[in-house]
Formats: C-alpha cells, structure tokens, sequence
C-alpha cells in the first residue's frame, strides 16, 4: 500500500467538474490511487472522458459550463459527493481592446458561476441530508491579484471573482460544515497555461523563484490534499506557483 | 476661491457613470466645486437626474448599464472627456441559497462588465485622440477580499472581479497613457450599504478603526482626487473605508 | 502501517526550533508518526524537552532565540537537517501605549531575527552540501495583515516581517534548492493565542467561518505537511485560521 | 494664491523624520506651498538640514532613530505637531547571505522601531492634549509583500512589519482620533531606491504598467494629501509605484 492511500475509513466519493482538462485528469488520477470514485463532468471532449473513466473507474457525466440551466440539470442528477472538485476554465486572452463580448460572458460563466452553482447545489444536497461529516467543495483557479505581473483581463477578472467568492462562501458554509477553498496555479507545463499568455510564459518563469513551470501532478497534490485532509483552512486562496 | 479649486489649468472635462446615487451625486458635487463640467449617466432617475444636472451645470444622459449594447451605444454618443469616473452598482445581497441567476448576472453586467465597456471605450477613444495628455478611469467598489469580514457571496465576486480586472487594466493601459484605478468604499451612511447589509451594519461599524460609517462626501474627495491630482498610483484598490 | 506514514523512502531529518510549545510538541509528534528523527530546541523548559525527546525518540538542545551569537552557536552545533520547522515566537501582548522597548525587541529577535538566522544557516548549510535533493524552511506566524481583525502592535509587526521575509526568501532561495514557505495560524485552544489575545479570542470565533479555535494536531497536519509533500509551493503565506 | 494651499483655516504644524533623503525634503517644500510650519529630523546631514530650514522656514533638530532613547529624549524636546510624517529609512540591500547581524538590527530600528517610538509619542501628546480635532501619522514605506518582485531580505522584513504594524496601529489609535496610514513608494529615481536595487531597478521598471520610475514630488503628494485631506482612510498601505 502507498503512502497517503486511504484505508480503513469509510470510502468518500467525489465529483470533479472539468475532469478531461490536465489539472482534472491528474485529479482523477490522484483521487483513484486514493480509491475514491469520482463522477466527473466533460463538455466537448467525450472521448477522453471515456478512456478517463475506463483508466481510473470513475464515471464520466456531459455537463455543458456555460449553460446555467443545462450545469444545473446535470449536477441534479448526480448522487451527493462528499467532495467537490471544480476546475473548469477558459481562458479569456485577448487585449482588452480585442476582447469581445460573448467571450467575457462565457469566461465568466464558466470560470465562476459554475462554481457558484455548484456551491449552491451541494450545499443544497448537504443541508438535505443531515450529514453530520463535513464536505468539501475545492475550486481551481490561477494568478490573482496577489501576483504582480500581468494578466489578460478578462481571466484577471473571472479569478479576481472567484477568490472574493471563495472567501464569502467560505463564511456562508462554514457554520454549515461545507469547507470551500481555492487553489491558485501558476503557468503549467500544459493546458489552460499555454494557451493564455503565450507571450507572458517566458517572464512568469523568469520570476518565479523556482524558475520553472509546475506540473498538473503538483497541482493535483495540493487539490486532494485540500479536498480530504484539510479540516481547519476555510474562505482561503493557496497560491501554489512555483514562487510567482 | 476655495483650496483645491482649479484655476488657471485648462478645464478637464468628466464622464459619470451611475451619477444619481449617493456616491455619484457627491462626485458631482465635488466636480462642480472644481468647475469641471460633466455628463453623467442615469438609468432609472430621470428625475434626480434632471436636479443634478440644473444644480452643477452637468449633462445627463440615459444608459442601461445592465445591457452591453445599450451601454456602447449610449458611450459612443458622448464626447471624449479627460476623466471617467465609474460609480454604478447593484448590491445583489442574498444569501448564496437564495441568489438567483438573474440577479447574479445582473449584478455581474452592472459592477464589472459596465465597468470594461466603459475602459474599452475610453481606450479606444484616446488611441483615437493622439492625446498627449493621460486620462484616467477611476472605478468605484466596495469591500473586496482584503477585508476579512462577511458579504454575500454574488456582491462579493463582483467586487473581486473589479479589483482583479483594475490591476490588469491597469498593465495594459499604462503604456498608452491612461490610468485605471478602483476605490474600494466601506459602510456609507446611505444608499447600497444600507440595502447591502442591513444585519452586518453594525458588525462593521463596530470592528471599523474608526468606528462610525462615512459620508459620500469623504468618498467623492478621495475619488475626485484621484482622477485629477494622481500622476503615479496606477493598477491599485485604494480602500477608504475607516479602517475596515 | 497508518496512512500518510514514510516508509520506503531514505528517511528525512528535521531540526525544528520551539519544540516545548504547543504547536511545535504537535509538530514533533507528527514527525514521529511519520519516521523522522528531529532535533528539537528548547529555552526555558528543560523537562518538557525531556520528556519530550523520550516519548519521540527525538534529540534536544538548548538554544537561546533571543540572542543571536548563542542561536548561531546552538545551530553551527547540529547535524544538516532535511527540513526545519520554526514555531517559536512570544506575544508582545501589550496595547501600543503600553509596549516597552525590551519586549519590542525581545519579540523582534526571537520571532523574526531567529527566523533569519537559520535561513542563513541552512542555506549555508546546503549550499556547502552539494545536495541535489530540496531543503525546506516552514515558518509558523499567526494572523497577518490579510486579516482586518484587530492584533497587539508588537506581534502585529512581527508577524509582518515573517510574511514580507518569506516572500524574499523565497525568491532568494529557490533557485538554490531551498523552499521557504509560512503557515499563518489563528487562534487555537491553547499556547500563544491564549496569552496573546485574552479579550479578543472571542472575537475572532464569532467571526471566524468555522466557529471554533483550531487545534495544534491540525496546525501540525499542514505544517509537515509542507515540509515533507510540498514541490512547488515556495515563498507563500497559508492561512490556517478557520476562516477568519 | 495656489492649489491646494491652505488658506483660511487654523494654520496646522508637521513633524517630519528622515526630512534630509529625498522625500523628505520634498516633503518639506510641499508642507511650505502648503504654508505649514514643519520641524524636522536630521542625522548625518546638518548642513543639508540647515539649507532646507534656510529655505522653506521650518526647523531642525538632530535625532539618532537608530537609538530609542535618543530618538525618545529628541521627540520630547519638540512641541505636539498636528501631523507627523516618518519618512526615515535605510536600505539593508544585501543577499540574506550577506546580511549581518548589526545591518539588519540597524534596518529594524530605523524603519520599523522609530516609527513606532513616534506613535507612541504621539498618541501619549495626544491624549494628553484633550484635542478636539484629529491628528495624522503617515509613515512612507516602499514595495511591501503585495508586489511579487524580489527584494533584499531585511528590507522586505522591515517594509512588512511597517505594514502589519500600520494595520494595527490604525485600530488601536483610530477610537482616539490619530489616523495612521502607510504609502508605500516604488522605485524612485533618487535615493534609497538606488541604493537598495541596482540590479534590480530595471526589472522593475519593466514591469511597472507606467515604464518610469516616480519622482520625489509624486510621493510627497500623496504624502502631504493623507496627512492634510483625509478623513476616512485609516490603518492601510496606499501603493504610489507606478503599477508594480
């Protein structure tokens, strides 16, 4: 047996929304060599979704982010989790200038009221069913306004939310008994990372103190670490970015 | 004539948005008081637009700051002016159970996404201008993450968002010559922080430096002050909110 | 064999300083689940350190934090540790009026100067080693300037130091191998907090999110828990406070 | 008659520490625009000294800041000014390496002791004088932990324990009616900044969203505005860096 592997205690289950994207696959990944089963969300990519499922054994569900409705039939028809992982993005990159209007709309949509929906439907699930355990509720963003160097502003601004909005549910669901904290990542060595600030990779990494990229691996240590060890962190951004 | 009163300068001309609320009126006031003329946005107040515009010498005009298209439509109607002042938002004080998807996004078109038309537009209009003079946006929130204290949970990721997005407006309209700056207001003895927080009033006021709510007039000193005297504070929340 | 237990991998060593206090006795408890030999120094409580060392199977020595000639001896006398934990500190309870100067700098040099010295020390330490595996420095602090709550003038300084110093040994460090982070802890059930804030505690419970005051086994959890799992957090200050 | 000259009400004094470096004295010039009567600190710089009073009209007095009693006994010679200013630093420009013992004991005790050896002074003359009106500490800082660029260990060490200890200060002293406040400087293109970053200026040039350094005028305007203007800003750290 593995260091950190869970055993003994009673099985948790998880649900992970944007599992197919390279922090959520190392999610999924992590959460299995744990022995948790996760349902985890996919939206356009259903393959991966299904060699995911079939590589770890979780179950994978459609569920479309930016679609208020359509997130919020989707999660009514998953069983209640007792963690929730959310780690769905869009980038956002343009100028400020070249950015127009339904991309901002999409990355606020998907980036943070997805995760607000989700807090309200586990909540919802976790008021419902007398738990007398906690639940946990992980969300995954990246630099905020902590960091110095820019960013896009759009993105700036969706993580701008969405660490205001960990801090207020945190106080909201904590008396509650359902834990909610962010992640902040820095550039990754793949995924949303390359993506956003083609330009930028280069002075992100000749700032950060670690002088290089993180991996998804990283990131998922410190997700499922949050997601089922943490009993005390609450309405907190852990900047987990190599030093940026 | 009275200290802080412009004379000799050549007249600055201003553009309010959300003009007709206790903070907006203020900085009206206070704009008349240093002879700037400005044209000022109203919604729902005609009304009150109407007085504020005979008593100071100021222009209103009609913007639906909730709608993108109306909002870009009303902008591209006014003149170019030396400093924009945003000082419109919705409160959106439920409970996370109780917010609605119509009130989130709401309060997401009015307190950020108004706030990034209006900056794409000043941009574009000073790129247009071949100023050699800076302009300035100065955007107007209230308690974001750095206060630990609680706030509902929609409120709150608008108000992060604006102080995300100022850092990164702030990068990127530097160079160009404009500056972008955000007051984060406290407890105002009227308008939204009555609606926002009729229970936390006094849990504020009480862990508050200071121990009493502000004016608007306070508000509108720091806020005038800002878009007319500031040559170096770029990209930064200024909290103003009696030791909070 | 429990989870989270070390077993397989070349056993780590850990020098930790404060040893005898709450936090710091949690802390060589948890090492000692864990496998790993500490080194533990102790000022005043000879007997606690005993018996301490016998019940872990752990080593102490005397070491005075508040001098910085004999911390440099105690230190220059132990074998090179894989991680060091630093979770000494005094209160410097008093109001501002109140302060005198002796335990200003009393506080100064045991909560910040010592902090300093064995950065030094292990940085010196590893780089005459020629390790190619990672060292790590976790400091622990209490409440910083991220929380609005009210704190003692003295402490407040000092744990600000603590945070602003991580960031720059961070940055330093890194590059060298060497991680440096800071757990920032609130108020827990026993130890410094009850000395520190006697009228406050209660508080810092009311508005804490989680209602309650934190353990030292959970401040311990997250402690070694970055000491001996983390690869890419470096320089960054993890608020483990319940949610204040 | 200019500006923002004050005209009309009861003239106000200023004491003003570290009033030879180059804020300082631009400090000084802006206080005489202001028609306000200053005495000032010196230390190695008399001539300097007796050139700045020669030339505004306000007074002199040596002060060692690095020696608490002496900066006690040379602050009880002075009369109770209605606005203190502590614009006193050195650098501590060093690698953590480099850093010894005696440096960085300096670097505490000018920027941080002497800052709170002057509040201690204040509020004791203060609640003394039965005053009616407010009085004002600004203290003036530089790049603090909310910028991500490196800095030299014991500067940063310094600069953070100014601003948690602005915090606190602002709530033990704001219900008496002595606001305290923090601007923290970027790089400047004069004085300490020199000193502290050559390596580093550029870098942070380039990074700044205003590609320039400030200039000493700059930082005393904000300087003067938050001792002379404000009424609602307490216990915070205002960032005047040109967007770093």
């Amino acid at each position: 047996m593995q260091p950190g592997v869970n055993n003994g205690q009673a099985a948790k289950t998880a649900l992970v929304l944007g599992g197919t994207g390279v922090v959520g696959s190392a999610v999924l990944k992590e959460l299995a060599r744990r022995e948790i089963k996760a349902a985890f969300g996919f939206h356009a990519s259903g393959d991966k979704a299904k060699a995911l499922a079939a590589e770890y054994g979780h179950t994978a569900f459609a569920i479309d982010l930016a679609d208020a409705a359509a997130t919020r039939a989707a999660l009514d028809a998953q069983p209640t989790p007792d963690v929730v992982i959310h780690c769905a993005g869009v980038a956002a990159s343009q100028s400020m200038i070249e950015l127009d209007i339904a991309t901002w709309q999409r990355a606020v949509a998907v980036n943070v009221q997805s995760a607000l929906l989700v807090a309200q439907w586990l909540a919802s699930r976790h008021g419902a069913s007398e738990a007398t355990s906690s639940r946990h509720l992980v969300l995954v963003g990246a630099l905020d306004r902590t960091q110095s160097l820019p960013l896009p502003v759009g993105f700036a601004a969706t993580q701008g939310a969405l660490s205001a909005m960990t801090m207020a549910l945190g106080h909201e669901l904590g008396p509650k008994g359902v834990f909610v904290n962010l992640v902040a990542l820095g550039v990754l060595d793949s995924g949303l990372s390359r993506e956003l600030m083609s330009q930028r990779v280069k002075e992100y990494e000749t700032f950060s103190a670690l002088r290089r990229r993180g991996t998804a691996d990283e990131a998922a240590k410190m997700i499922t670490w949050l997601a089922l060890e943490n009993t005390y962190i609450q309405g907190k951004v852990l900047s987990v970015n190599g030093g940026i």
